[in-house]
C-alpha cells in the first residue's frame, strides 16, 4: 500500500481559520501559532521572530544558501472592526454564506497569506524545488510597522538568510481580479512646520512679525509648482497641505506663533532626502524675508521604490494572465505597503486580490478569488523554479 | 453791592468726582446726571438722549440755529478695573496724591469731559458768544458704541441740532502734552473667510479639493501688494492675517473646511465698500480656480474720515501751542473713535492730554495737564468766536 497522500491545503479554510484568530495589530490572536504549525508540519523551519512585543514568524523551506529563494510576505494582524454593531456578520466567525467568506482580514490579508501559504506547502511536496521557499509574515504592518517585516529583514541580514526575489501578498486589484499588481510605490513623508514670530496689533502690523503671513508665504510658494509631471512608471508627486491651525480669537491681535502641515507623496524623481532639503531651503528663504522662525519637524515614513519591469515583473503578470484570463497593470499608484522595506532586500512585487472593503465594516472575499490567488501562487513558484 | 461772580468750575475736582461714578459701560453711575446738574445751572439747555439702555447727554448753550456752533465730544463710560487688587489707590476713588489724579477714565477720559465741560461753563458766562456751544457727552464709547454718539446724532438730525465743528477730547497724546492732535483715522473691518473643499486622502489630493490650498492662495495674493504707499495725511493701509484654523490631525486626510480671519486698517484712499468689493473679487477668483466654495463674513467698525489741515485744525494746534509751548502733529495714526462717527455731520479734530495709561491697572494723569487741557479748550472757544 503506497503512503496516504495528504490532501492539498484547502486556501478557504485556512483563511477562515486565521480570520478565527482575533489579530487585531499587536495582538499575534493565534494566527502566526496557526501557520507555524502547519508549515512545520510540512517541513518548513520555522522561526519566530519576535522584537518589542510584535510577533513575526519566518518560514524556510529548502537550503538556507540557496541560489533561487522564492520569497512571500505577507500580514496577518488586522485594523479593529470598528463599529462592531454594523457588521452583517460576526468580524472574527470567518463566515461563508453563497459563496462569500466574511468577516476583518478576508480580503487584508488572511486570505492573500493563506493562498501563499497553501500554494507552498503544495508545491514543495509534489514537485520539490532546486532552491528555497521563504514565508516572512509579520504581526504589524497595520500598526507602526517599527517591529513587523523590518524585524524579519533584519533578523535574516544578521543570520544570512536571503529572498532573491520576494511577492508581497496585499490586495492589488481595485475592482476586477487580476487586473493590477505593482511594481512600486511612491514615498511618503510629513513635515510639521512651527513658525514663531512677535504677536502685535493688527493696525500696526510692521511692529509686529506674523507667523501666519509667513506660513501663507511658505506655503504658496511649495504649491506654486508642481514637485515633477510624473516619471516612466509613476504618477507626478504631490503635496498635501492637511492643517493650518493658530487659535487666535482676537481680531485686533497679530498672534505670535503658528502651525502647519503638508504631507507630501513623492515618486522615484525624489527621495527624502531631497525633499528634505526641498523643505528646508523654502523654509529658511522664508524665514530670512519675514523675520518669523520657522522650524520643522520631518517623519518620511517611506522611500519611493521601483522594481523595473522585466523577467521577474513579466513573470508574474504570465500567471496572472493563465489564471484569471486578465492582463495586469504594472501600477505604482496606492498608499504604501512593506514592499518599501523589502525593497532594500531584493526585487519586489506585490499581487493579491480585489481589496474593495479592506478596513471596512462586512470586509468579505469571494471564495472563488483564494483560489484563484493560489492558483496563481502556485503557478508563480512553478515558473520560478522550471 | 455787585452779585457775587461765581468761581471759575475747577476741573480737577471735577475729573475727580466723575472717577467716584462707577460708570463702566454700559452703567451711567451718576456721572452724566452730575454733568447734567452742572451744565443745567450754567444755562445750558441739557436732554438725556437714552437709547437702548444707555444713557447719553446732549447739552447746548446758545441758539439752536447759530451760525457758528462749537462742539466738544466725549465720553464718561470707562473699561473694567481689570486686576483690582493690583490698583495702588481705589479706582473708583478719585484720590490725588502729589499732583497726581488716580483712577478709571483719569485719563480715558473724565478728564478730557471735565475739562471741555469746565471751559464751557466759564466761558459762556464770561463771554457770551455770538453762536452756541454744544457739549455732546456720551455713556456708551468703550463697548459696541452702537447706541453712543451714533444716537445722540441721530437724535440731533432728527431735531435739526447742529455743530458747524467738533472736537472730540478724547487723549491724542503719546508722551508729551500738546505733541499730537489727531485730524483723522484709518477704517477698519473684519473679514472671517470660510472655505468648503471636499476631504480626501492625501494621497490623491486631485480627487479633493483643498480648502487649506484656497485659503493659501487667497491670502498669499491679499498680502501680495500694499493696499497702497500711504496718502497725503496717512500712513499706508495694512492687512494683517489673524489666525488660519483646520484642526484637522489626520496627515492623511485632506480636510474639508478651514477658515481664515483678516484684519484690514486703511486710509482715504480706499472705503469699506472698496475694500469689499476687493475681497469678494478675490474670493470669487480663488474660487473659480480651486473649486472650493469661500464664503465671506465682514464686519466694517468704521471708514476712515480725515479733516484736511485748514483754519479749524490750525485755531487748535496755535491754542495748544500757545498753552503748552510745544507744536501738535497733525496725525491719523491710531485706532478708531467717535471721530468716525462725528465725521459725518461736521469737520471734526481730536485733542486730548497723554493717554499713556488708559486702559491699565493705576490709570492716573498729572493734575496740571488738566488745567492746561482746560485752558486750552478754553483758549479754542474765545479764538473760535473772535
Ligand atoms: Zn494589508
Ligand atoms: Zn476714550
Amino acid at each position: 500500500m503506497p503512503p496516504a497522500v495528504p490532501p492539498p491545503v484547502d486556501p478557504v479554510a485556512l483563511t477562515a481559520d486565521l480570520i478565527r484568530c482575533a489579530s487585531v495589530t499587536p495582538a499575534e490572536g493565534g494566527a502566526l501559532q496557526l501557520l507555524e504549525g502547519l508549515l512545520t508540519e510540512a517541513g518548513f523551519t520555522c522561526t519566530r521572530v519576535d522584537r518589542d512585543g510584535i510577533a513575526n514568524l519566518y518560514a524556510r523551506w529548502g537550503a538556507k544558501g540557496a541560489n533561487r529563494s522564492f520569497g512571500f510576505n505577507g500580514h496577518t494582524d488586522v485594523v479593529p472592526v470598528g463599529d462592531a454593531g454594523a457588521w452583517t456578520h460576526d468580524p472574527f466567525g470567518g463566515e461563508i454564506v453563497d459563496g462569500v467568506l466574511w468577516g476583518r482580514g478576508a480580503t487584508d490579508m488572511k486570505s492573500g497569506v493563506a493562498a501563499f501559504a497553501a500554494a507552498a506547502v503544495d508545491f514543495v511536496r509534489d514537485t520539490p524545488p532546486d532552491g528555497a521557499v521563504i514565508l516572512a509574515i509579520t504581526g504589524d504592518e497595520e500598526g507602526d510597522a517599527e517591529h513587523g517585516t523590518v524585524a524579519l529583514l533584519d533578523w535574516m541580514a544578521a543570520q544570512g538568510e536571503r529572498m532573491t526575489h520576494c511577492l508581497v501578498g496585499e490586495p492589488t486589484c481595485p475592482n476586477v481580479m487580476g487586473e493590477m499588481m505593482k511594481i512600486g510605490r511612491r514615498g511618503s513623508m510629513t513635515c510639521w512646520f512651527t513658525a514663531t514670530g512677535v504677536q502685535g496689533h493688527s493696525a500696526y502690523p510692521h511692529r509686529a512679525k506674523n507667523p501666519m503671513s509667513a506660513l501663507v508665504k511658505l506655503l504658496a510658494r511649495l504649491e506654486e509648482n508642481p514637485l515633477d509631471e510624473g516619471t516612466d512608471h509613476f504618477d507626478a508627486s504631490t503635496l498635501a497641505i492637511t492643517t493650518i491651525d493658530c487659535g487666535n480669537p482676537a481680531t485686533n491681535v497679530i498672534p505670535a506663533k503658528g502651525r502647519a502641515t503638508v504631507n507630501i507623496r513623492f515618486n522615484d524623481a525624489h527621495s527624502g532626502a531631497s525633499l528634505t532639503d526641498w523643505l528646508h531651503h523654502h523654509a529658511q528663504a522664508v524665514q530670512a524675508e519675514t523675520g518669523v522662525q520657522i522650524d520643522l519637524r520631518l517623519q518620511i515614513s517611506g522611500e519611493s521604490f521601483l522594481t523595473p519591469p522585466g523577467t521577474f515583473s513579466d513573470l508574474i503578470a504570465r500567471a496572472v494572465t493563465a489564471e484569471t484570463g486578465v492582463t495586469p497593470a504594472y501600477s505604482t499608484s496606492g498608499g504604501t505597503s512593506d514592499a518599501r522595506f523589502v525593497k532594500n532586500h531584493c526585487p519586489v512585487v506585490e499581487f493579491g486580490l480585489v481589496g474593495k472593503t479592506m478596513h471596512q465594516v462586512d470586509e468579505r472575499i469571494e471564495v472563488a478569488q483564494i483560489q484563484q490567488l493560489k492558483a496563481i501562487y502556485t503557478r508563480i513558484l512553478t515558473e520560478y523554479f522550471a
